[in-house]
């Protein structure tokens, strides 16, 4: 027989059916048993009179039955039981009651348990939202000529300024874990010119912030062929938009079970220069950023605040960072060097992407490296891209958890993700 | 001036367009000048009377003119340039043509010139199918029911045996790179049901052969409430047969350039038990593998012919490897242990990918990994899935560019990858 699933019982109300799934719940009253069955798509609810099995909360079941109207079960239907089999159960009690609405437990607790907490339903709509930001991004990129990149994770130096990188033993040599695919999908760009990558980075960064893990997911892209940055901007936008019009048509359940809602994108989205925003949150929430510090998490928040409250938007680009404190291959401003052709997009509050475009000329970018205190020798494969002439581009890195914590207004981004990696978790 | 791509050509027959792109030829035959533009989908002859710029080949150009027809020229088409604007140019000659039709490097000067190399048209081309593969691998297994995770790739411990990890300094701990994402792909379908995961996997394995890296792409998936391992296998060929449909459908220049021919994907592959595909290949041709060894790249090109000759498959399963030469997880067939529930599948002679079905009972896992020598409490955070109930599951993990590899014709599956690393090589 084959299985029939929670969200396709509707279709055989009277007929008699096959589930599998996990007994999400269990209730005995006198002699009628409640199950509630989970499966991959939610939950049915399952009515057993005088069973002789009653399995354990969590066990792996299989039951046969037929489909009836009921108004107050999910789907309108339940499954009245005829027989049921146990084929898997839990060799130790559960440790939490996996049944009620919110988990409520402590971080440590929902991590340390995790291949449990991933089986809760409300935990299970992240990860359902965080396929849905991957598959979209993709296909975004996909629609607009980009070609899917995949770059070494493993290198054989410690490019980017050298610190923060996470050592590998690589046979007899040293090597270092990839913090970003930076020079790679630049190379790549001057080949394919459009690119992207999805695929992990490492930072060896003593954070212990709710935004900040050692291992994410960065969703990149590289375009060649720009004339300024907000060539760069323009298809960011496009993409945001694709990546929240997909969670919206696929993701309703999921939203709402967090009383989230899809932000609008703005057809273009409102940039600020980076001076500018912080006059502004001075004027208006009185938080004052030193004139040589770029911008701070409260900063970027009270952004974040101005752009809902006053510009109506979401999402808020900050331009012109000054060129000192950002890396080596950003396109400073022509008419003024001080500041570069870049920008972070802001969304709800917190930065979720960096980007800009890159000096593509390899004197500038030889003066550049020097100027920023490295010595161009130790860069000679990614300037062989340069000597050999690359045509203007530039392109973002985004934080991939960063969008649906924020969605979901989850309280630290490690909750959007499955098995995350901080300064003293390694495991599970 | 919007820019105009080589492929839109012949819409714009008699009119005035502008294109950027590299010059990948450049020839001068009287006052005639004779420029191969390269863009992101190909080359476009451009004819220049008494140009006063002469770019150097390899440099980054825009140019505009008029399109005229030339049933000589890529397309049909040429463009009779009317002016020419150099952008960027190499700051020195190129170190070989890269205008033949092949490159005809040797393997070490193709990859260490690699940020140039990728811009020869027949490269390119690599990269254009391996991008089809990711997409089409995703899209196969969403419409299939399937959800996409990511999985850490740092690990608190070296799991599936312990030799062959790359130790990484993570802080003040010992860390390791992920081998697979076995143990989190299998908690995963404890909770989602049905997963894939597209993911760099680390070998710190010194192979020096033209199959082998020491760090790859895998293809990965897993699936709960299985029957049996054939449930595998049949989702696999799914994949793979809409994975070089859709090659056959975006990749038909590509293909034409390696003299390529997608495969049929039968709609059930050839399955054979290795015992007895060890005695057909003795049989039909004279090459014994001893019984105690499972089987070696030599069998598996003979296995693959065997199917191509007399199955009329390019693709074979072979089943039931030993218990003893398969990892702790797998499961053991039940009427004989000595054999497991997996497969291997051998695509045009070469193993692509490894599956099965997995051990799924607490009690029977623990015993498995005793006999297989470990100690389950280093497994304490894999076993907790087990501990509170496991379903029935299995799955695979495929290299990705072992299909382009075999796909193609390549020399060495290092041809197939941007920037591969091997036992020596970690630049570029």
């Amino acid at each position: 027989m084959k299985r029939t699933y929670s969200t396709e019982l509707a279709k055989y109300l009277g007929k008699t059916i096959m589930m599998e799934g996990r007994v999400y719940n269990i209730r005995k009253l006198g002699g009628i048993t409640f199950v509630i069955l989970q499966d991959q798509y939610g939950l049915t609810q399952c009515v057993g009179e005088h069973l002789d099995v009653l399995p354990k909360t969590g066990s792996v079941i299989r039951l046969t039955g037929e489909v009836k109207a009921e108004p107050r079960a999910p789907h309108g239907v339940e499954v009245k039981i005829a027989a049921l089999n146990v084929i898997n159960e839990p060799t130790e009690e559960l440790p939490f009651d996996m049944s009620k609405n919110d988990l409520n437990l402590q971080l440590t607790t929902l991590l340390d348990y995790r291949p449990l907490t991933i089986r809760h339903e409300k935990v299970k709509a992240i990860f359902a939202i965080y396929d849905t930001v991957i598959q979209s991004y993709a296909e975004a990129l996909k629609k607009l000529g980009f070609q899917e990149i995949k770059t070494p994770k493993i290198l054989g130096a410690a490019t980017e300024g050298g610190s923060n990188f996470f050592k590998v033993k690589y046979f007899e040599q040293e090597a270092f874990l990839a913090q970003s695919p930076q020079f790679y999908k630049q190379m790549c760009a001057g080949a394919f010119e459009r690119v992207f990558e999805i695929g992990p980075v490492f930072r060896a960064e003593k954070h212990f912030t709710t935004r900040h893990v050692n291992e994410y997911i960065s969703l990149d892209a590289e375009m060649a062929y720009i004339k300024t940055f907000s060539d760069i901007q323009k298809v960011l936008t496009k993409v945001m938009a694709h990546i929240f019009a997909q969670i919206a048509k696929h993701n309703q359940n999921e939203l709402a079970a967090y009383g989230a809602t899809v932000p609008a994108v703005p057809k273009k989205i409102p940039s600020l220069k980076l001076a500018d925003a912080k006059r502004t949150i001075k004027e208006k929430y009185g938080y004052e950023i030193p004139a040589d510090t770029d911008i701070d998490p409260e900063g970027e928040r009270l952004v974040g605040r101005y752009a809902a409250e006053e510009l109506g938007s979401d999402f808020v680009f900050l331009t012109h960072y000054p060129t000192d404190e950002r890396p080596f291959y950003t396109m400073p401003n022509k008419k003024d060097p001080s500041v570069t052709e870049g920008f972070d997009l802001i969304f709800r509050g917190i930065e979720i992407a960096t980007g800009g475009q890159r000096i593509h000329k390899y004197e500038q970018l030889i003066s550049s490296l020097k100027k920023h205190g490295f010595n161009p020798e130790s860069f000679d494969f990614y300037l062989q891209a340069f000597k050999y002439a690359m045509p203007p581009h530039g392109g973002w890195g985004m934080g991939s958890e960063r969008i649906v914590y924020k969605l979901l207004g989850l309280e630290t981004v490690k909750e959007a993700i499955l098995f995350p990696r901080d300064v003293k978790r390694l495991v599970p």
